[in-house]
């Protein structure tokens, strides 16, 4: 690797995706790869017109293998010419006229380095975008049966940071699930028209024409341009985009969207576990393989990894692409920056999405609800988060604004004296005024009775978005 | 006002939006209407299903108007209780009881402060999106009659900052053309799924489901609570969603992406203006209406305003919807701060993208090209910006790395003895050797003869999306 | 205000600052007048160079009132200019025409649109700085106050969501203080160093010299170049920059970042009140005065509203400072687009930042914590979180591979059968053979005996840094 | 490397710092090595007051290598446990028992993952900054002779894209060494406070405290922990923290922010260099040895390569320092994801900014100005761009607004007829009324006589911050 050791990034500082299937159809092998691939298909593209002849097309497919080259010294030499592509060509480029001179003469003919290492690019992120899909769908399946399993379940709802009113699991499970299935319509969306790069030197296929004509007297040049295009579209498996896109970088802004979108999604899933994973709380444990979450200093823990590693990507991913989409800034027929600003950005949203959906499908398959600490929960407060059920009550013959302040009261005073708050209320000449006596009071104060639509919610959920 | 002069935001600081339809669109007055706008439809809705008197849901409706309120005293309460809804439900509440007792029992009936504030905010958001749609058509329209009007007339194509190969500026504005047509899809797909917020306190209905089983009898929850967000869907012509989203915030990681594109794509536009426009370049000029981009200090200067205001707005909007995008992460039911810190970049983004797409409307209609300086710099540099062109004619005879020095080598002798690229070329045995003679060579360096398929990629986009 | 009713933000959408003396400070009237105290100011500094007549100084300053001009109308027409400047300066000189027409000559005598635009924004930031620097003080001296008070109340401390071993809230509020203090620094040194802007149209001073040489025949233009920036600083209390800074961004970026530290620092101090707050944990409550944290549905809650405020604060402008570190990159002389750009991101940090502050003030304060519930909570697992104080002494006589392992075995065998973990590990014979008897082992897992050196740690910080 | 082969990251998306001395000590081996210093370190510490063997210390120190660990093994491992130190304490300590059971006893003694990684951090930082540092240096000392030599070279100033007055371009060059000075400034304050990480598990300093006491007898926690933390820093060569940082994280907000700042500083020189080498304007060009800047479709090219690059950077890192200041909302005693969401954010700001800088050293050194084509291009407009001097010599006689206006009308006039701008105006009686004869308003026009103080801003820039 030509002294690169010092230099690497081999994943120490993300685990979230150190390891994952992502993380390797992403490096920097895989990105050379897609890069030969895209080389590869234009030759054949070219050779399906007869610009090109077939004999060099197959020898430049033969050839194209990373392996092959030295990706570091590839690197390397990016520093001199801005990118990749150029020397990469070259050393191509040799290693084709070392089997076959005539086909060495067929290598990225009439292209330019963007035509390659966007293709590449679009290629790099198909794949790993179908590596997330596999791994959003299994949280999508694992969730929808956590769902249904606890979808009566009750447990406190929590807003600002304090309980609210009841809810379920199932309808907790629901949304993040719901927020999954969001996730991956827009990754699907977005990988359905990720599309070949195909644009010569500044968008006008002019190099690609010029050859055409000279090699094979093509003369057509509207059309042969738009054959090229679809030929090398379905050389690659991309799209064929209407326009050359050095500088219009649609693909790359909707793919920072899609990505911050889906590492959002699963980082509120992740968030909400941690939340109930907290000692105090204890609601949900996550799945503890063995050495899962242990310390180097305390024998006893058992850290939340999975949820901290999804939310470590979570983090991250909104900025990456927000840079992503700034990169619509981009000047002239190609930008001198914002293209280059693009490339690790990109990356780096794909690995750590991908590490992400990793871990959620693991957290989602093996995440534990404890429904009994639910419910020892939602007795903390002796039945407070029910006290919007009793306005509902009272205000019938109480009018709102006072039953409100009768509850606020009651409250108050049950807090202040450590009267359980059924025996506050029952003893309120209003609220037996009201029709409320202390049995009704009791079954309309138990917790576990007043979770709405949480049951039918969770249900019409899971039918709906199957 | 309450004396909020001093404190108040009149545009002073974003001449981009001042005076736009958006602005107004989007101002305090306008969200707390359209907050009114929602606890009427609730109403209404309610009254349609038989659990709110529709006497009651006429009174609500016909009061809810946000003259009748004051908008300073809402936004300065809103600081104690966390968010604007709590006083402006007080204050409506006392508005309709002046009027009707009864009715003001109904006013905000089961519910909470998110509904409210959450489906305000997605019926701002449409409104803002119908203005800025009506500013992208104009666009849209605008750049189609620029790019078919010059189709095929040459300019220098320019890629990392420096002169690459000719192109016309048809293709380019084609190009600008194809990405607000690519920011309208995506503002039009957000547009037509923006929801109703309703879930009650904690996302399960309970408080709404309560009161209509104590008014009304009401006895299956699920239905109820199914039809009831159907029906308030129908009174605010929003769409009906399957989970309650307090904190399920897709809607507005949609809508920042879509905005934060749209702003992009319209600023790579203006960009792209601004270099047309420099001085030294001159083949574009903005619009200049009388007083338009005046100097405060130099008679001679017109600056290129619209696309100033217009980049301005591009830089900002991708860091307010990065921020949407990581309200993602709401914890809980609802978030302690990740909700309340999506409202203010939400609107910022709304303004700022709308603001951008007026200056954008009116710069596509005014934007005046200039073909004869165009064809000038395409004589800057003597043919150099073909030499793409020679090296395809130099290949078959030579070799395609051997016909690039040549080129090389002829652009440094022109460049260094000032002589005409074609008098090098012309004199090099090799060239000759290739059959090239003088009167070919010169053919082949006339760059408007180099533009590739630039006029039927141009035809063909926009034949194509139309 | 023109109309301006529809477009203006009053505050609604921003509660951690709506009604703040900050908000009032950076309003637009407040930008307005700031502007004007620049012009006013540069008269007075030519003046005090002889280069205006003194009479047309005093005449200037005395009608530099932003009252006097309708500041709406100075937003319109900055839509037509790019900046408010231009017509700010004609309104301005309207003004003073019709008092004074010779001294209307003198208005932004020899000046451009930006060293008036940005002067005026460096007094707003120095204005909201020093409001900012006022709560921070308060901050500072509440949080030591309460370290001081609770250096060794005994409580979890938490890592990775769970509880680790014991630390004391004195700590956690001397952490909190110290974060505070480091904003403070850094504001302070940013406020320090906030610079006037003068430059002239290009930034080579040339216009004023031009004036000053045609109307009092100044001859030597480098030397009055430095005289009037060492005048106008002095006029505006500023410093002096080195170098006109229309393209050097310097400032701008630095006030982001101060800010957005600020807000990252008080939203550490609110994310960690919000997590102590919560009803599972209840170790602390917010300042609860009338009226403060209700919910439009549930009468028992108590939100924590100033927390939560501060968190939406905190979590927005880190990315309103990247958009001002960005802005760095501004091109030319004065750029097209990132100088427009800084303008509301700045306010915006600076209101939010301001807000954000006031709120801290408030809850440092009044936060209570409650130490009972710390001690309750520490009890909840039994002594686990003194697991590694363990290690340390069965580590000598077993090693510490296996000390970890004895421990790790034990809390699983105490989780499994409900028997504490005294009992467990007194019953384990190679825990005995280490010499750790029952008594001892008891006295080893009280987790209040188990703080370190939190007290101290604490009481070093609070001396350390007065 | 453990098949890390093809998830490796070479370099190959980031030729900015590709092959770069910082790339090299921020790689996965040297973060490894950063991390075993701190171990031995620690152990030194340890050592030095007696309570750990001085002969352990000494094996710890000998063995703390990273050749002998296996970095994709531990980062592999690292997703099992949230952080790499877990395995890196467990693979270190099996390197050290092979060789001494004893000594390995004392490995991570008393200690936590986080004081290792963030020690081991800061270790990285500063070696890192100390590279970044000697690469400003270059650029100041070599944009202090671009600026000498050409403190009076006249040409155009530009704003909002378009010429506005002269400058000269010994000013814009000291404006950039300004900048590279104020990033150095913010650089050098941060290097000097990195803070060596030291608190145990919950910053308490209760692990190391108990072995001491448990192992060498030590009875004052406060003094020994004070220390301790001194003796880690002077082994180290860090700082000594005032608390323990684990969830105050001022020291990655100020790297963040540091690094962003020198990113943008250099990314202005980088785009005005741009601007400047645009074909059409061409008053610079960059260094070009052999092979640098080569395009792979065009003969002709030479792209501006280094400012390419240096602008890839800028463009990146703010939103990385936006990430790294939003990790101040770190919750509790350690965060569940916002410490892990630094890591490679800080790593990647610091790699990007060093080869920025590295290729801004390069430029700084080798930028080539084109005085002939400043002055050709001042003499486009026909001295349009003094249009401000001659209002001010007209001014004393008109009055400004006159002045003004006549100016306007003469530019106008010359742009319509082409009659030169001096005839135009020598035309005029109100010019002639003026006393401006024909020869005077030659004089006046000249632009290269209109630089204001531009030659002595230059001067004194160098002469102040030498």
């Amino acid at each position: 690797m030509s002294g690169a050791g010092a230099a690497a990034d081999l994943g120490l500082l993300s685990p979230v995706r150190a390891g994952s299937p992502v993380e390797a159809a992403v490096g920097d092998v895989a990105w050379l790869q897609a890069m030969l691939d895209a080389e590869a298909a234009l030759a054949r593209a070219q050779a399906s017109l007869g610009t090109v002849p077939e004999a060099a097309a197959r020898t430049i497919t033969r050839l194209a293998r990373a392996e092959l080259l030295d990706v570091r010294a590839v690197a390397l030499a990016a520093r001199e010419t801005g990118n990749p592509v150029v020397a990469l060509v070259s050393a191509f480029t040799a290693v084709v006229a070392r089997q076959d001179g005539a086909a060495a003469e067929y290598v990225h003919r009439g292209s330019t380095s963007q035509d390659v290492f966007d293709t590449g690019a679009m290629l790099v992120a198909r794949r790993a975008l179908t590596l997330v899909r596999g791994d959003l769908d299994a949280c999508v399946r694992r969730l929808a049966r956590l769902a249904a399993g606890h979808r009566a379940t009750p447990m406190a709802g929590r807003t600002l940071a304090v309980q609210a009113v009841p809810t379920t699991f199932g309808l907790k499970a629901a949304g993040w699930r719901r927020l999954v299935l969001d996730a991956r319509d827009r990754l699907d969306r977005v990988a359905r028209g990720l599309p070949v790069a195909l644009g010569g030197a500044a968008g006008t296929l002019a190099g690609y024409l010029e050859y055409a004509a000279v090699d094979a007297g093509v003369t057509r040049p509207g059309v042969y341009g738009e054959e090229l295009v679809r030929a090398f579209a379905a050389q690659t498996g991309l799209a064929a985009p209407g326009l050359p896109w050095h500088a219009l970088r649609t693909p790359l802004a909707d793919l920072g969207a899609a990505l911050a979108f889906t590492a959002g999604a699963l980082g509120k899933f992740a968030l909400d576990v941690q939340l109930l994973s907290r000692t105090e709380t204890g609601e949900a444990a996550e799945p503890a393989p063995a050495g899962r979450g242990v310390s180097s200093a305390m024998p006893h823990k058992a850290n939340p990894v999975l949820s901290t590693l999804i939310r470590s990507a979570a983090l991250q991913v909104p900025h990456l692409a927000a840079g992503l989409a700034q990169a619509l800034l981009s000047e002239d027929e190609r930008s001198a920056g914002a293209w280059h600003a693009e490339w690790q950005p990109l990356r780096e949203a794909l690995r750590l999405t991908g590490g992400a959906a990793r871990c959620a499908a693991e957290l989602a398959g093996g995440v534990r609800p404890d429904p009994a600490r639910m419910r020892a929960n939602l007795e903390l407060t002796g039945g407070q988060l029910v006290t919007e059920r009793l306005t509902a009550h009272l205000a019938g013959a109480l009018g709102r604004a006072a039953a409100r302040a009768v509850l606020t009261e009651a409250v108050a005073c049950s807090g202040a004296s450590g009267r359980p708050l059924v025996s506050v209320l029952g003893a309120d000449e209003r609220v037996r005024a009201a029709g409320l006596a202390t049995e009704r009071l009791a079954e309309l104060l138990d917790p576990a009775a007043y979770t709405g639509a949480a049951a039918a919610l969770t249900d019409r959920a899971l039918t709906a978005d199957r």
